[in-house]
């Protein structure tokens, strides 16, 4: 059921009205206002209305669509994006997808093990992505294939990734840290609430429950330790394939991790004076897991130089298993000293 | 001047007889041979006998000229292999050329902050290797480059790398890990003599200077922590050009990390039941360096699982300056369960 409640004036559980706040400017409004535009119902004197009845499996099956790939040719792919007016794609949404179109051209008895990508240019969210695969190698053991996505005739993202059939080895792995469990953790919902202010997300598809376990953004006021733990999972069920569950995972560990990056420098995203974005992405899975239970993210910025920072992770089950390791550098590019306007990854 | 005497019988410096042992099984002299035999000047009784008047600077400046592609077309280059009889081309070489070849399609000022590459067939090194450079981008601050390459008609290695112009930002960066300096460890060749067996790399350019910070690997009798340090650099001076520098510091990385994945099973890839080999490499690189001064490389392994080893390495200048982040996942293979004969990243 629509709420008729303006989300920038008053805080809300879906459907329903509670606390009133006033604490944001026009330009602020303004912002909310265009992200939210695909959701937006109605707009009145310095409001806006939208959509509170989004159930957290509807966005999760969004997502699984997402990643269900229209098969143009042999090798070549095609993908949408969620009807959302975002600005971009989501960088998350581009790897996925070109995963899906990897996994597509590889026998099912290989399963990816490592993928390394380029974000090249921004996503167009009003047209389609397509994903050429090029087999660049079919081996005894392993199998590697190449994926351009392209946008307007230019390429927007180029993966590479590996597959490998099942082979026992040796086995060893790090041990995961001692965090407190997710359940106890409370939700963005709850994090926005408690802050007094609302939600940016709610009316955007949102299909995995982040939980922070370090200090969540709202609370990066000042440097702090180069760490960033939280528990994400899908927020809903997944069917049972484990291509489906990596392409998650894949999805979901663009989410935060380059956040970690602006950790000691006392600043976050939500400030508003760093242009962030993705510039590469990089990650070696070491087992079989679900996306739709909680797996705790436990990331680190070694450095930051050159308007870049570099963030690792890495990724355990709730019950301790390490199943994947992830880098990714980015753009983070002090606003008020950029030297043109150019977008992210320009 | 050359030497008459046979090193697998002899320990020496370079032109200087010192030592006798009788160590090596026949199983192990053939090996030798096998890996010199491009050094090999005479083999008499149950011995071999190589040059031993090779030149460290001359190993480097042979690195250097092997780094100097030939430019066959705008984007195609073609490089060479030093003339060693190896049984393939040291991966390292690989990404060093195929790094020179991506740099020489890019603005001058622009500098490489990263690569991404894929090992996929093993090098023939008897003939060159063509590198074909794909311009996928050319931003206004970030360019990236593909490149593959090929031999026999057949792609063996494909990198993905990215330049950006001098920005300036947002510092930080990992703190150097307290260890003792370089020139108070061994060398390779007093590693092997303190060890009592020849050195099987003596008679092959081996232009990196290799000291041991944590157990060598003649000390790695049973499972160890998973962290290796080393000091290297190049073993004599390099012209004042940072891509060649920071190629060079790409053609090391490979030389030490993959190691490190064996540090906990009690084995190393001297006792040779193991399968090595690099299937992929990613690097990061955070500022400006020399590599012919020492470097420190911080490594460690947070999985090993599916035959497969992953290692991060951490790149100091001497004076504690973080300059580069690299990761690379290998083939770690125990021979005796493999379940072909395939080579490696078969």
């Amino acid at each position: 059921m629509p709420s008729e409640t303006c989300e920038c004036c008053h805080i809300a559980e879906p459907g329903v009205v509670s606390q009133t706040v006033d604490l944001l400017s026009s330009e602020q409004h303004n912002m909310l206002a265009e992200r939210n535009r695909g959701d937006v119902l109605d707009i009145g004197h310095s409001a806006f209305v939208y959509r509170q009845d989004r159930d957290m499996q509807d966005d999760v099956d969004a997502l699984v669509a997402l990643l269900d790939l229209e098969v143009i040719e042999v090798n070549v792919f095609r993908g949408v994006s969620p009807d959302e007016n975002r600005q971009r794609i989501f960088g998350g949404q581009v790897a996925g997808q070109a995963l899906v179109a990897a996994a597509r051209t590889v026998e099912p008895d290989r399963f990816v093990h490592s993928l390394h990508a380029y974000f090249l240019r921004p996503g167009d969210p009003t047209v389609p992505v397509l994903y050429e695969v090029d087999r660049i190698r079919d081996g005894r053991s392993f199998t590697t294939r190449r994926v351009v996505a392209i946008q307007h005739g230019r390429a927007i993202f180029n993966l590479q990734a590996s597959f490998q059939i099942v082979e026992p080895g040796l086995e060893f792995a790090d041990s995961m840290p001692d965090v407190v469990p997710a359940d106890s953790l409370p939700t963005r919902a709850e994090r926005y609430r408690a802050q007094g202010i609302p939600d940016p997300f709610a009316g955007i598809g949102r299909p995995v429950d982040i939980r922070y376990v370090t200090a969540s953004p709202f609370h990066r006021t000042e440097p702090l330790p180069p760490v960033q733990q939280v528990w994400f999972r899908a927020d809903g069920s997944l069917p049972d394939d484990q291509v489906l569950h990596t392409c998650l995972l894949t999805y979901a560990s663009d989410m935060t991790l380059l956040d970690t990056t602006l950790l000691p420098h006392g600043t976050n995203s939500e400030v508003g004076d760093i242009q962030l974005a993705s510039l590469d992405h990089a990650m070696w899975f070491h087992g079989e897991f679900r996306a739709d239970e909680w797996l705790l993210y436990d990331q680190y910025t070694p450095a930051s130089t050159g308007a870049r920072g570099l963030a690792v992770g890495r990724v355990f089950t709730h019950d301790g298993r390490l199943i994947a390791n992830v880098v990714q550098e980015g753009l983070i590019r002090q606003i008020s000293r950029r030297r043109t306007t150019e977008r992210p990854g320009g």
